[in-house]
């Protein structure tokens, strides 16, 4: 895994130098340098290596999987108005807005220049499930911004839009490893079936931590969610099990911009009080599950699959 | 020509149908059907006919020209701040900033679905092809933003800057219709810098007519530019030519932000003197020279150029 991870940093670094100092691509070197897991690349090498010893193929699509998720970064801190990213200000704070757009762009352009260096004999599938994967991630961020005016979000809703925004990302990530390796359809459906399952279960143990999680150990301030009012998992089930009463006291805390340590406590004592937090939980197990089910399907022997089993597991068991 | 026009056109709203009712693509087929000239697939195509009689291979690249030609609209609408786009409000005014910037994206992806449907025998190229134009296309922009903070811009760099926003999209558009249909290397170069040329051409014809021409007939406010202390080929040649009393004045006039008819009058009274608009009209007949010798360079009959010599001199002797 570590020697993966290696592959991806390398080409990374190498990519940025290519960048130069050219005035366009300085935002692109920049978001790049402010570090991150590569788990999309990643997934892509882990993938490759599921079907083949041979995995070289696979290093371009891996690379512009991750220059891809940061175009998304860069363009949704912009939504966001979001000041910080992993503790260093946004390119659109560093420099502006429009730098912002521009340079995203250019990013998004660039991710397709290392798309298109996949081996010609699979290009076109790589570069479809690529456009199909991309069209699919603006999708989910559309929904999410829709979710902030309106009131009447669904808990299928809310899946449905993690789905597109961050596990879909994931499921193509990997498909496009088991393509360029040769796996059958079978085989990349599997794959990518796992990938959504993880994402979802990934994401919905985010909601938990923000709201239970351990500042020392996340880092993040416990119960940001419930400040800013989001409409997540807990939220949402919140809404829709409350008595009368209940309900009126999450409205009157929803319309409020209160930032206080009494709000989170309170909002979390109702959610502990109708077992929310343990309905989360066994959501996140369930999609656990169903990854771990979709892994089976895939018909490499079990050899084959430790690395992404330990991946999955490092993913599911952490505590930040 | 019409039936070309007619191929696009219909293209197009089958594309917009295709998006339906779609949230991310309603800007989409918004800012694609407030029409526009289409010069930029029509040129794919008109460059296909020139080598040969089946140009069907064109089409999809062709229709991704304009797809993002548009998208490069959609975005530099919001840094250019405009309000209105063909006389209809633009995408981030009637809807919003986050909205035009996320149809944006989702155009310049669809403008890569469409490339990528061009037959497999010469994607590479074609795909390679796009990505360095719109790349370029980018750090034209980026120029062009930069200029606004900038008090020494040259005219080269001017010159650079309009034929990297303005240009390397006609050429890229020629470039690739000349690629699908087989042309040799030095035929696709000689169409490339034929349009590049043009494009110089009609660019700086803009800068003409936006402050020489006729209201009646460009349905602009003639001296747009110089109320807006744009940096055009006219202005940089009036700072580079000026006595120090006329610099001084035009500094001034640069500073202020007044709109008024007598800033428009006594602007252009000293280009007359400094004689720049003749310079202006000499380096747009240059321009023109050069791409005429470029399309007499390639290497098919005069007869098969007929098309394209008829749409560079309905664009060369415009008054609108």
């Amino acid at each position: 895994m570590d020697e993966l991870q290696a592959i991806v940093q390398k080409k990374i670094d190498g990519f940025c130098r290519k960048n130069g100092d050219e005035r366009i691509l300085q935002p692109v070197n920049y978001i790049l340098q402010l570090g991150g897991k590569r788990v999309r690349p990643l997934l892509t090498l882990l993938a490759a290596d599921l079907f083949s010893d041979e995995i070289d193929d696979a290093v371009y699509p891996a690379i512009a999987m991750e220059i891809f998720h940061n175009f998304t970064l860069m363009h949704d801190d912009i939504m966001d108005n979001a000041p910080l990213r992993r503790g260093k200000p946004t390119v659109h704070e560093h420099w502006n807005r429009d730098v912002a757009i521009l340079s995203g762009d250019a990013m998004l352009i660039q991710a397709y220049q290392l798309i298109i260096k996949t081996k010609v004999s699979c290009i076109s599938e790589v570069v479809e499930t690529f456009n199909t994967t991309a069209l699919e991630v603006c999708q989910g961020q559309q929904m999410d911004m829709d979710f902030q005016s309106r009131s009447d979000v669904t808990l299928d809703e809310y899946i449905e839009m993690i789905r597109l925004k961050t596990s879909v990302l994931l499921g193509g990530s990997m498909k496009i490893g088991a393509i360029v390796t040769g796996a059958k359809l079978d085989d990349q459906k599997a794959i990518y079936d796992f990938a959504i399952a993880l994402g979802l279960s990934f994401q919905l143990w985010d909601d938990y931590l923000d709201t239970f999680g351990d500042t020392q150990k996340t880092g993040k301030q416990v119960g940001g969610d419930i400040l800013a009012n989001k409409k997540t998992f807990l939220m949402l089930e919140a809404l829709r099990l409350a008595n009368p009463e209940q309900r009126a006291f999450l409205e009157t805390q929803f319309m409020s911009t209160e930032h206080s340590e009494e709000k989170i406590r309170k909002v979390k004592e109702l959610f502990h009080s109708l077992k929310i937090d343990e309905a989360l939980k066994s959501k996140v197990e369930d999609y656990f599950q169903l990854a771990l089910q979709s892994l089976n399907q895939v018909s490499v022997s079990s050899n084959r699959k430790e690395k992404i089993k330990a991946l999955a597991l490092s993913l599911h068991h952490r505590d930040h």
